[in-house]
């Protein structure tokens, strides 16, 4: 996992998360940011999901991110939380290949962002296995001199 | 502004905001997430970014945001809020090619979640114009029957 963690901080992570903390926060929330590249083009869209088994299951439509599952792209999956007041908070990052789910698991109760349109019978269902996983406490920086002062 | 917005949605986007909604949410709102294509895959880094002039400017250490901003590629912006009580919100995304501020315009006071680093005097500032712009409201989706009842 070093070689995953040094491949996405690059520089910019500090104060980052275990593993086993990034994996308790997915699993707080419900709301999070699938990235996909879309011609070439970085896209973000919001999504409803749940977090279970080192894995994220979504609801989608017909589009992009659909495509991106079937296609077996690699897909980012991002949860944040931010308080500007205080300005203290936390981000997870996976990335992961995703799968479209069969009709077997389509009962499941996933809610979704992405209405069901008029002659579509239902959703689709994708689950993406997280497979780098990073996180970082995030606080408003501060300038910090080189003998260690701020 | 169609063609873009068409290319964007792919079908999932639905009660979508014009343009200038979309400019006026931007402006509400000082944390959002950047999203780029790191080594072939896609990425999300929450930053605090102020909105002005149609550009988003953020500041950053030098990792990922700043290469793919000097290399001059499409990076995505995303900012969103979501009531999972309510089921209600919005979610503006923004495409467009990033420049990195020269000197001159440092002494902004552009909030980072970026640390400078020690021996590193000050971090980077990238302006990225919006280029694409599109948004909608978030609902909890209901199916939707062929004959238009849920």
């Amino acid at each position: 996992m070093t070689d995953a963690r040094t491949f996405l901080a690059q520089g910019d992570v500090f104060d980052s998360l275990t593993e086993a903390e990034c994996r308790s926060l997915l699993a707080t929330r419900t709301f999070g940011r699938v990235g996909v590249t879309s011609g070439g083009l970085p896209v973000i869209f919001p999504v409803r999901y749940l977090y279970a088994d080192n894995a994220i299951t979504f609801r989608t439509g017909g589009g992009t991110k659909l495509r991106a599952a079937e296609s077996g792209d690699v897909l980012a999956f991002e949860v944040d939380v931010y308080d500007t007041e205080t300005s203290e908070g936390w981000s997870v990052l996976a990335l992961g290949r995703a799968t479209v789910l069969t009709t077997e698991h389509e009962e499941d109760d996933v809610p979704t962002l992405d209405a069901t349109r008029a002659g579509e019978r239902r959703n689709h269902y994708v689950r993406m296995h997280c497979e780098l996983l990073t996180g970082r406490r995030l606080v408003q920086a501060r300038s910090v001199h080189p003998d260690g002062s701020s």
